[in-house]
């Protein structure tokens, strides 16, 4: 299959692209290296040493004799480069990651906001627009997030987006009717997703187009067997406050000696899924796409449910680190239950890599071999959700030594 | 009151303004003129002869004795001008009519699909964002359209915003819950409002703003009793195929003796309401404000139903005038029934003006006083919404004077 991957240089897009190029599919890289720069505008960075995007391709040329094409392109702004492309190389499949992930970022200011509104929208718009005027048919493949559902449920199983409901007409009659799920998102970045459903859900209905949306829980992990093979291939591991995720931020706390950073009391239980699952997901979810004509397919792309303080306690007793809980930067509920459906991705054959010792020990030890990379004054959030919310920072955090 | 009326040189914008200020408010009109640049790039325009805003405001001016302010700014790419606005003025509301709001505009090409998603997302999100941004008490009033919902029901009313439903719990337990009545647009235009209502209830939520969402049927008539009272504050008369809307469009039509183009069966059920009452009710939730931490208060603007064919009739029957059945431009189902709650605005005191034959006649005989300035050839609906449709041209439709 010929494949284009939107944002192939990120954390889920690069060891995405390089699973799908092992297999052999003809992959395209479609990137304005945003991810890099946000980087520099945060003065923050990696913990592994990711290499510049010539160096990964040739890098993974010569160990695969595989090709992995490459184009810089910002798609929400320059709509018509990513029209000629579809026209021109008539993609079996478009892998869409191309927007900005974090929630914390999309809540540091009004610019971070209306960046992440008017990147996220408009690329994701920008794309469904192409795939109509080149006529190609493209299968469209989204990354999108748990998030969409909120974290409240009404005592139910999240269903794998769509909600069967009933509603009483005026003659009292009861009618069953399946609807997607009402949206009740967490941030300005999960809010974008939520609009996002409502560009599918329009296109699949206007124009036919053929979707597939995948409601991500948080990845853990870093690498995958083929980021793995060559230290020149490592992928990105965030822990910073606004690109961290939580799993991943205890395991490099612990591992450079940081308090485990806990918001509020921990209480919040989320979705996660390994980032090696998340490349097979990915894999799954291009081999079955959905009909022509068909409602867009959506997936809940995770494979376990954690209670955040349980996540921490468990971190803390196999390293002995410590915990402290911090204030909350977010407005969210301070605890919550989570139960999901995943049944979609096990009937396609996904095997499950859930949390196990060996993994997280892995974790760990790729962030003590990179621990004199950590700028420990970027680990704490400090993001607030509202000028009344407080920053997620230790009362006494070691500090980076540069900067002491 | 102080209160800024973004979009107030448009269609609904105008004579709301008049309306606000003739009842003591301090208005400020905030508008790019985008609606008059749209007609130059359409080649087309308003049938009545609006006058430059600098004549508007000199004219209401010397009529009133009230000054308008007037604000030329694009809301949509000129953040920080509107932050400092609102800084600086204070207002007690926002208007929000300034966006792109015609179905066959937002579906003629992948430039204007684009353009009606980045102006129109861009525009609510800067509003909402410099709100929060300023730390003004806001209460932000945006016209939404009935077409969030989509004209298909289950068989009851359609209520103003929140649907009850039931779930069903994994015990077996049935759940009540109210969720935002399941979105189901009919084109790109009517989907940013979509996306729109999940911006209002993400701002609702996180920062506590007031906002009021009102969802408005199809508008016919021109002018208010404000704008009649001199020519040189005529309101705008659109009648071609993008921005002409099916009542007014029919009327003008038999004024200049075209058919009246009736797009497939004329099955289509549409809600409407007379423009005298659309600034009547924006008058009524100006003053009816929500409480700081409500949810977004939702109001369906629209007075009675109709189905297309019915006005037709109606139409031709009083005018003599021919009825030719078009193919239709829209992907919409052929036939629809339509039943809506407008509870809220009865409560608050609103007397519906209803279709009557002395207001047709007045449409009549605007459209009848400026039929020399009339271009046939822009009558037909040429947008369609997708490969397969047809335009909405008669077989041997009058042609323009000056192109035969």
């Amino acid at each position: 299959m010929k494949i284009f991957v939107l944002g192939g240089d990120g954390f889920c897009g690069w060891p995405t692209s390089l699973h799908l190029s092992k297999l052999g599919h003809d992959v395209t890289i479609i990137d304005n290296l945003s991810r890099r720069n946000i980087d520099n505008e945060l003065e923050a960075g990696s913990l592994t040493p990711i290499r510049p995007m010539g160096t990964r391709l040739k890098t993974w040329q010569e160990g695969t004799g595989r090709t992995l094409r490459y184009e810089n392109l910002d798609i929400a702004s320059n709509y018509h480069r990513l029209l000629t492309l579809i026209g021109e190389q008539r993609p079996d499949a478009i892998i869409h990651f191309a927007e900005q992930r974090a929630a914390p970022y999309s809540m540091k200011s009004s610019w971070h906001k209306r960046y992440t509104v008017n990147n996220n929208l408009n690329a994701t718009h920008n794309t469904l627009a192409a795939i109509v005027e080149s006529g190609v048919d493209v299968h469209l493949v989204h990354l999108g997030t748990m998030g969409v559902y909120g974290y409240g449920t009404a005592g139910m199983k999240i269903p794998e987006g769509y909600l069967p409901i009933e509603v009483t007409t005026d003659d009292g009659e009861k009618i069953r009717q399946e609807i997607l799920y009402p949206a009740n998102p967490g941030s300005i970045y999960h809010m974008t997703k939520t609009q996002d459903q409502l560009f599918f859900a329009y296109y699949a209905k206007n124009d036919g187009l053929r979707i597939t949306d995948l409601h991500q829980g948080i990845v853990w992990g870093t690498n995958t067997v083929d980021t793995m093979a060559d230290e020149r291939l490592i992928n990105r591991f965030d822990y910073d406050g606004d690109y961290g995720t939580v799993l991943n931020r205890f395991l490099m706390q612990a591992a450079v000696g940081y308090p485990l950073t806990v918001h509020g009391t921990g209480g919040q239980t989320r979705a996660f899924i390994h980032i090696q699952d998340t490349v097979r997901c990915l894999q799954l979810a291009v081999e079955n796409p959905p009909e022509r004509g068909e409602r867009v397919k959506i997936l809940n792309q995770m494979t376990e449910t954690h209670r955040v303080r349980d996540l921490a306690q468990l971190v803390a007793d196999t390293t002995g680190a410590t915990i402290e809980h911090v204030p909350n930067p977010r407005k969210e509920d301070a605890e919550n239950e989570l139960h999901v459906k995943n049944d979609l991705f096990l009937d396609l054959g996904l095997e499950p890599t859930t949390l196990q010792q060996g993994l997280l020990d892995e974790v760990t030890n790729i962030a003590r071999h990179y621990a004199h990379r950590a700028n420990l004054d970027k680990i704490p959030c400090t993001s607030t959700w509202t000028r009344e919310q407080r920053p997620g920072a230790p009362q006494a955090a070691p500090r980076h030594k540069e900067t002491v």
